[in-house]
C-alpha cells in the first residue's frame, strides 16, 4: 500500500473515532485478573463491572474476562496492562511493591484507615491524584476495585500471649504486615492460595492470614489452626482496576464515563457484598464451629507491632520520596478522619451497644 | 382524529419505544427535591446523579432539577411523583410516616444500623425488596439516595445528666426519635430548617438536632447551645430517590440501567462525601470553636431511650403489619451484621487506637 493511502486510512479511522457517532462504535476489550475463575466477592466485582459496561453501552462495549487459569500470570497483571497485552486488569496495588514501593499504600496499611475513611481519602482527600501520579510511570490508570472491609489477623495453631510467642513462628502474611511480623521474629513466607490449607495442615507453616470469615471458613483453616485473631494489618483492603492509558484515551468520552462509572460502582458494591458475606459467615461461627477461639492480640504485641511499623515506614520513606509523599498524605488525612470515626460510629457503638433498656 | 388513527399513532409510538434505536431517544425528565437550591452534600448527590445520567446517555437523557424554592412543596415530593407531576424526586422516606408508617424505617432507626450495615441489608439482606413492596401502593419505586453517616445527637443549652434533665425541654427532633424524646417528657416540635437558628436563639426551643458537624457548624447552633451530643437516634440516615413506576417502565432498558446506576453510585458517593465533610469540620472544632462541649448521653438516659424505643416499636408493630415486617427484617439482619461490625471495625479501633508504639 502506498504511504498516502495508509495515512488516508489512518486519518479516516481517526475521524471516525472522534466523530459524533463514535460513542456507539462496538468496542471489544480484554481484562486479566489475578484471581481464578470464581473467587467471590473479588470476581463478582469484575463481572459486575463488565456487565454494567455492557448494559450501559447497549451491548456495544464488551469486556472479556480472563482468569489466571487462562493467562497463567496472576502477578503479571501490571506488566500485561502496561504493555497493552490486556486493556485492563483487576488485582491489588500492594502486589507491585517490589517493582515500585510507592504503589504499596494504595491497598491498605497496617494500623491504617478503615474502608469509609480510605474512600474519603481517595475521592476527597487527594488519594486519587496521588495514585495516578504513581501509576503514570507505568502507563496505566489505577482505580479502586472493591474493598474487603477490615480483614481478620489470621489463623494460629497456638495462642499468642506475648511477642515471645511470635518468635520462630512460620507464617504466611504478605505485604508490609509481613515485614512487621518478620521484624518481630516471625519467619514469613508467601504461599499460593491453592496450597495454603495443605501447608498449614502439614506444618510447613504455623499460621496464616487470608481475608475474613466470608472467605476463610470455606478454606478450612479452622480445622488445623483454631485461634482466629482480629485485625490490625489490613483495615480496609482496596483491590484495583488497572487500565492502559493509551487504550483509555482512545475510547469516546461516553465510553470513558461508562467505564469509570462501572468500576466505581462495582468497587463500592464489593465492599457491601463482603460486609454481608462476612456477617453471614460470622453469624454461623459460634454454632457451626464451636472450636474456633476468637482472640485479639494483647496490648504488648500491638505496641511492638506499632514500633516495628514506624521503624519500617521511616526506613522506606527515606528510600523513596514518592512512597513518603503517599504515606504522609494518608497520615495527615487519617488524623482528621479518624477523630470523626471515633466520635461518630465508634462512639455510637460504644455508648449504645451494651446497654440494656431500662426496666 | 379518528379512533383508528389514534390507535395507529399510539402503536407506532410503542413500536419506537421498544425498537432497537429507542435507547437513544432524547428524554426529558423533571425531579423535585425537598431541599433548597444548595444544601451540600444532599443537593450534590442529586446533581451528580443527573450529570451521570446525561453523560452516560451521551447527552440524550436530561433531568431538570427543581428545588423547593421552585415547586414550593418540600414535603409533597411523594405525592407529586405519585401523580406524575414530577418523574422523580429526592427526599427522605421517614417524611412519609404520617401517610404510611411502613415507609419510616427505610431512612434510619434509633439504635439501628450504621451505614455499611444498612447498605448490606438493602442490597443483600432483603431491604430493597421490602422497600419496593411498601412503595408499590404509592405507584413509585424508592432507591437509596445518599447516606449522611452517623448523625450527632444534637445541640443543647444545658448538660443532660439524667432523664430528669430532659423533662420539659423544648426540642426540635423529627421522626421516631422525636416520639422517643416525647415519651421521656420532652416537648417535641418540628421547625423548618430556615428558622432553626432563630428559634434556638430566642428560646422558642432549648435544643435541636440537625445532621452532623459538616452541616451543623455553618448553621451557627454552637453560639447559643454549646453542648453537642454524640448520636443514638439516626445512625445511618439514608436519603431517597423516588421514581414514578409508569414513567420508569416507559424508559428503554438501557436508560433504566443508566438511571439505576447513576442513583446507586451517587448515593454511595454522598456517604463518602459527608464522611469527608464531617471529618474536616470536626478537625476544626477544637481549634476554631473551643467553647463547644462534646458529650455523650449517660447510660441511664440511653437505657431510658431504649425502653421507650421498644415500647413505641411494639405499639406501632401492633398497628401496622407491614411496618412490623420491615422492623423485624431489620432486627434479624442487624443481629448478624452487628456481630461482624463489633469484631471487625469496632474491635480494630478498640485494640489499636489508643496503644502507643513500644519504646
Amino acid at each position: 500500500m502506498k504511504l498516502g493511502k495508509v495515512l488516508g486510512t489512518l486519518g479516516l479511522a481517526a475521524a471516525i473515532a472522534v466523530g459524533a457517532n463514535a460513542a456507539d462504535r462496538t468496542v471489544h476489550w480484554k481484562l486479566a485478573m489475578t484471581w481464578g475463575t470464581s473467587l467471590p466477592p473479588f470476581t463478582d466485582a469484575v463481572h459486575e463491572m463488565a456487565n454494567l459496561v455492557k448494559e450501559l453501552s447497549g451491548g456495544k462495549f464488551i469486556i472479556r474476562i480472563d482468569s489466571k487459569n487462562k493467562h497463567k500470570s496472576p502477578f503479571g497483571i501490571l506488566d500485561m496492562v502496561k504493555l497493552g497485552q490486556y486493556d485492563m486488569g483487576h488485582s491489588a496495588s500492594y502486589y507491585w511493591k517490589g517493582k515500585d514501593l510507592a504503589t504499596l499504600p494504595f491497598t491498605t496499611m497496617p494500623f491504617g484507615m478503615i474502608a469509609p475513611e480510605q474512600y474519603a481519602w481517595f475521592y476527597y482527600g487527594g488519594g486519587m491524584k496521588l495514585m495516578q501520579k504513581v501509576y503514570a510511570k507505568h502507563k496505566v490508570y489505577s482505580f479502586p476495585g472493591g474493598n474487603t472491609g477490615n480483614q481478620m489477623g489470621g489463623w494460629f495453631r497456638k495462642e499468642i500471649n506475648s511477642v515471645n510467642d511470635l518468635k520462630g513462628l512460620k507464617m504466611r502474611i504478605p505485604g508490609f504486615a509481613g515485614e512487621i511480623m518478620s521484624e518481630l521474629g516471625v519467619t514469613v513466607t508467601n504461599i499460593a492460595p491453592g496450597e495454603l490449607y495443605t501447608s498449614l495442615e502439614r506444618g510447613t507453616i504455623d499460621a496464616l492470614e487470608w481475608v475474613g470469615p466470608g472467605m476463610d471458613i470455606r478454606m478450612g483453616f479452622h480445622k488445623v489452626a483454631p485461634y482466629y485473631y482480629t485485625g490490625w494489618h489490613e483495615p480496609g483492603t482496596e483491590l484495583q482496576f488497572l487500565v492502559n492509558i493509551k487504550k483509555f484515551k482512545k475510547l469516546s468520552p461516553k465510553y470513558q464515563e461508562i467505564l469509570k462509572t462501572a468500576m466505581k460502582l462495582s468497587a463500592y458494591d464489593m465492599y457491601i457484598e463482603n460486609y454481608h458475606m462476612s456477617a453471614m459467615a460470622w453469624a454461623k461461627i459460634k454454632t457451626d464451629y464451636p472450636n474456633i477461639k476468637i482472640k485479639s492480640f494483647p496490648p504488648s504485641v500491638i505496641a511492638a507491632m506499632k514500633k516495628a511499623n514506624e521503624k519500617l515506614l521511616a526506613r522506606d520513606e527515606a528510600k523513596n520520596a514518592e512512597f513518603k509523599e503517599v504515606i504522609e498524605s494518608q497520615k495527615a488525612y487519617m488524623k482528621k478522619v479518624r477523630a470523626w470515626t471515633k466520635i461518630s460510629d465508634y462512639e455510637y457503638l460504644n455508648t449504645t451497644m451494651n446497654i440494656k433498656p431500662a426496666k
